[in-house]
Parts: C-alpha cells; structure tokens; sequence
C-alpha cells in the first residue's frame, strides 16, 4: 500500500483479531484473582490485544502526537481565549511548562509537537515539526476552512508522522491538540457525521457563558447549513471535503495518524473531543479504524459522549472511557493521564502470578 | 497523646486546613491551563492539601498496608472460594505474584504485608508483619467475631505500624486487605454505621451467584439481628464493641492504621468496599478522620457507593472517587491503580509554568 494514498486505508486497516483476544482473556483468566474482577482494565487489555493482533500486548513506546493549529472561525468570538494563545501555548510546550509536558515526562512517553497551521509564527526549533501547508483556516461559519487539497496534505503529513513513529518503536500513539476554537470545529464535525442537533454538539469549551454557548451553537449551525446540511441530517458524501469546508489542520493530521498507525496494527489512545472528532472523520475513511481506537476518558463537553458513543467507545461495547474526571484541558493531558492505567494493566498481565504457578486455590 | 489510645483521635485528628486548600487552589488556577481545567483532579490536590496542611502537597513515599486475616463467617458458605485462599495469597503476596505486587513495583510504592489474624500459619518470613492476636474470628452470623480487646488491639498494632510507617517518610496511606468472607463483615458494618438495609449493601463479593447472594443477604440479617440492630436501625454504641461483634481483624488494624495516620496528616487512599467499611468504623472514633479520606475508586459492590457516600467522599462534595472501573480485586490493587493519578496530578501543581512566568494571555 501507498501510506500516502488516504483511500488505502478503508482495506489497509484491519479487524481486531479475535484469536489475539482470546489468548489475552484467557490468560487474564488464569491469574491468582477472582475471574473479571480487574472489570473494564480486562476489556481493555483484550481490546488492545485485538489491536495488536499478535501475542500478549506491550506499550513500551507510547508517543503523544501533538498538533496545533489556528482556526479562522476564533474570529466569531467563539472561545474564552484569545487566538494568540495557540501561539503562546507552542512555545509553553517547547520550553516544558505546560500540562502535557509534565505528563509526559512522568509517563515516559515521548512528545512529537506538530505546528499544523498557526497563525502566528513560531520562531524555528528543531523539536517542533512543522508542516507548511497553510496559516490558520477560514471562518466555518462563512466559507470553507480549507481547500480539499489542504485537507488531504495534512492528512498526509500526519499518517508521514505516524510511520517515521512506527518505524521507531511505537506501539501506541497518544494524540492531543491545540487551537482556539477547535472545540467550535469538533462540534461542527460530530453534528454533520451525527446527525445530532448543534445543542447536543456544543458545550462551554474552556469555559464560556451561556450566552457565549447560544452564540457558539448558531455559528455551528450557520456552518452546517454553508455545507447543505439541515439539523438532524448526517454528511454522507466524501469525509476529505467534509474536512477542508469544516477544518481544522490539526484535527486532519491527528486523523491521519491515526489512520496509518492501525494500518500497522498500532492503536490510538484518544483526548478529548477535538481528537474523538477527528477519529469519528477517519472512521468514514476506514471503518476498520474503531477497533484500534481506545478511550482514554469522558469529558465535560456532552458532544464527546456522543461522539464517543457514534464510535462505539461505550461500556456496552466493553470499550468504555477509562477516566470520567470532567477533565477539558487538551493538549493530550487526557490521554497521559490514562496512560499510566494501561501500563499497569499491561504489567498486571504479563506478570502476575497464576493460580496454578502460586499454587493458589481456585473457586469451589 | 497516646497514639495506642484510642480515644484520643477524636481531638487528635484535625480538620482540613482551609488555608493549605486556597493556596493550592490559588496556584492551580495560575497555571497554564483554563482554569478548572483539569476537573475532579484539581479537588482532589485541594483536599490532599486540606489533609497536609502545610505548602503544596507531596507524594513521595506512599505506603501499601496490606493486612490479611481469617474470618468465620466463611464458614456459612458466603464467599465463592475456600477460606485457605487467604493464606494461599499471603504466600502469593511474598513470592511476588499478586496483582498488588505488580501495581506496588510500577508505582514505586512500598508494600507493608501484615498478617492481621490468618487461619492456617504461613511460615516466617522478615516482610510479613505478624500480629499475634488470634487466629481467625467467629462466625459473627452466631457469636462476636472477636472479644473487645481483640478489636482493641487489633487498632493499636495498625496505628503502631502507621506510626512507624509515617516516621520512615510515608506520606500517603493506601490500604489494601485480603481475607475470604471479609465483604460479609463490611456489609454488616456498613448495614450497621448507616442503617441502609442488607438488600442494598450485601453485593456478589468475588462472583457469587444469585442464590448465594440471597443466602450472604440472610447471614448479614442474622448477624445485625444478633448485636440487636433491626432493619434501618443504626449502631449508636460503642464503635469498639460493634467491630469486636462484626470483626474483623484486617479491617481492625486499617482501621486503626488510618487514625494514626490522619492524626499526623498523612491522607489515607482507600481501595474497595471493605477498606471504606473500615473507614466508615474509624470516623465513628474520631469523625474528622474523613477529611484525610480520598476515595481511589468505586467499585461493582453497591454497599461500596453506598459507604462512600456516607463518608462524602462524592462528586458533590468535591470528593469524588478517582476510577470507575468495575474493580473487585482487593488487595489495595484500586487504591495502587489510582496512585499514579495522584502522583500525576501532584506533578503538574508543582512542574507546570503558570501564564505569568511563560508570557501566555489570559482570558479575555
């Protein structure tokens, strides 16, 4: 396959392996506890296993991709922030002050910061990849945030990401983002590829009033209706154009990261609502993609739940969120704060003791 | 004061320091990030400040206590594996093998293994603190699981160990217990501290059946009925006497391990339901013990939402428990489970730049 040609991904991405999971459940099954009682750690290690495909899973080289990017519709008032701070918090990232720096550094993952379109520039540093396809997007409300060929070369520049990664030793990609107003973008996304009504996609973001939200709400919905989409109708046409009239930069490079890290079997811990948007656009590109996709946790916005819902990343699905802490912070944090989790659950599962090897009783 | 008198902690242990909490909350929301940002995890730093009471908090040196006993109540036939599990895990517990050895290893939190009472002797080893109090207690569905100065005792010998504990640098508690029938005793505990019926607080333990549900169900009703407690009546007497009667001797010494830790404002991570029963006899000593309470998870066991609620340790007020997981290992494996959490989130207050000092706008 060309990991560059973004239609490969819908047969290049496989299933969860069902023959990998088995093996994980059994084994869970034959340590010294009580049967399922690790609960949804279980599920997720089998989920991962399903991922993987081969084995008992590891995560040794977990990466936090993290992309940033502006967006044209900040300029509708949209977020509590000004757009400078997309800038500001770049360069916080490069000098390690910011959340996920401290994250990363307690988890051992590595940090690939992506400047995917800022508006402001960023002076040169060789830490911080940048992709020169475009300054900032336009404003959604009013026309399209990219054209389809921006789009699709940052999807491109993301999957280019995902597999230098890979060829490094990942085995499991973090994503996290940053840009004012990427919460307005997320919304769009989740109501045109739900169907679900700009009142269920569009919360507070980093903490707007209610007046700032019905403002928020109608900008979406002008949005929306720029691209012919009534409420409660669903975009069924081509995902890349519904991401360059919808945006944003960073959102197409963290879907195409994701897209070519499970082509290689390599799964993707989702943040927020901005990443699970973006994973809910991949999907249409390659179906497949939900069963490498883990949630790392819930957020406050309600439109996450429902986008994580549209991915079956749901306890009915034995793919529930790990973390519920009403977290909004971006940039990842989310994800590296699950992380931890799945490293122990990981470990537990590689070595624990069983019940025949501890010479411990099982049930009567 | 006496740490081996008891009756002490009811003065000896203070309140949360407002003053530590609006520091932290202070700096929290000087640093680089929406205010509030990262949700529950910013009350939990205020309440780990609350108990401190003094500058940011740290967790540097947290401590598993870890305490095994026998109990007689299996013998009715409440728990789904034979009561030489017990002894069968302690074992398992020093070769290395158990669920909590691995969480203990990958969080660098040191295990402390107490033999609080186990039926069948496991052979001397140096890391195996052993009490010689009694062996097993007594089938409290017919007789008191131990005299009152068994229970007494028992209290003193985990202070003791918390007091040595602390001298040695701890500065977070996490229990951990492992006993078979001992989600029995916290079910009578917890039915007799809040007077909610058996029906709420007696769950599947390790992975009984229905059946055995309904039989659990009526061995806790005999036992409440046997210290004089009818249905929705709560226990006013003396809080000694009710652990002497109910038992058991694990939960004794966390129990006591607990006072003596808060006594020094040394916050206690509780685990499951029985860690949190003992917790709910403890305060019954000394009530602002709850203010040195986090609540790691909370776990399938309805009596354990139940028991947390009596101890506020809820989202309302700002005590949430961390994980929501499905957990019903014991052992301490949610508490340890949940401590790279704290350990997380401790960093950030610390480690993160805060707009000021990385030159990031503000809000609007």
């Amino acid at each position: 396959m060309n990991p560059l040609d973004l239609t490969t991904y819908r047969t290049a991405i496989a299933p969860a392996d069902p023959q990998a999971m088995a093996v994980v459940q059994h084994r869970l099954d034959q340590l010294t506890k009580p049967q399922g009682s690790l609960g949804q750690l279980e599920h997720l290690l089998v989920r991962l296993a399903g991922s993987r495909g081969n084995g008992l899973p590891t995560v040794q080289q977990p990466v936090i991709l993290l992309a940033a990017a502006d967006h044209g519709v900040a300029a509708a008032g949209v977020s509590a922030y000004p757009q400078a701070v997309t800038a500001q918090m770049v360069q916080n990232f490069l000098a390690g002050g910011a959340a996920i720096n401290v994250l990363a550094a307690h988890t051992g993952a590595r940090l690939l910061l992506v400047d995917a379109g800022i508006l402001t520039p960023v002076p040169d540093d060789p830490r911080l990849h940048r992709l020169d396809i475009r300054r900032g997007t336009g404003n959604i409300a009013t026309q399209p945030a990219l054209a389809r060929a921006e789009a699709q070369a940052a999807m491109q520049a993301g999957a280019a990401l995902a597999i230098q990664a890979a060829a490094d030793g990942m085995d499991l990609l973090l994503v996290g983002e940053m840009g004012i107003g990427n919460t307005t973008v997320a919304a769009a996304l989740t109501s045109a590829l739900t169907g679900a009504d700009v009142a269920q996609t569009v919360g507070r973001g980093t903490g707007i009033d209610a007046t700032q939200q019905q403002h928020k709400r109608a900008v979406v919905q002008q949005a929306l209706q720029r691209v012919g989409l009534a409420s409660g109708n669903r975009w069924t046409g081509d995902p890349l154009l519904l991401l360059a009239e919808l945006g944003g930069l960073e959102l197409a490079v963290l879907a195409g990261a994701m897209l070519a890290a499970a082509a290689q079997r390599i799964p993707t811990l989702l943040d927020g609502y901005i990443t699970t948007a973006a994973a809910l656009l991949a999907t249409e590109l390659a179906p497949h993609l939900r069963d490498h996709l883990l949630a790392a946790h819930c957020s406050a916005e309600p439109g996450h739940t429902l986008a994580l819902a549209a991915l079956e990343l749901t306890a009915e699905h034995h793919a529930a969120p790990l973390l519920h802490l009403d977290l909004r912070l971006g940039e990842g944090s989310g994800a590296a704060l699950a992380l931890p989790l799945i490293q122990q659950a990981v470990r537990l599962l590689h070595d624990m003791a069983t019940f025949a090897s501890a010479g411990v009783a099982t049930r009567d």
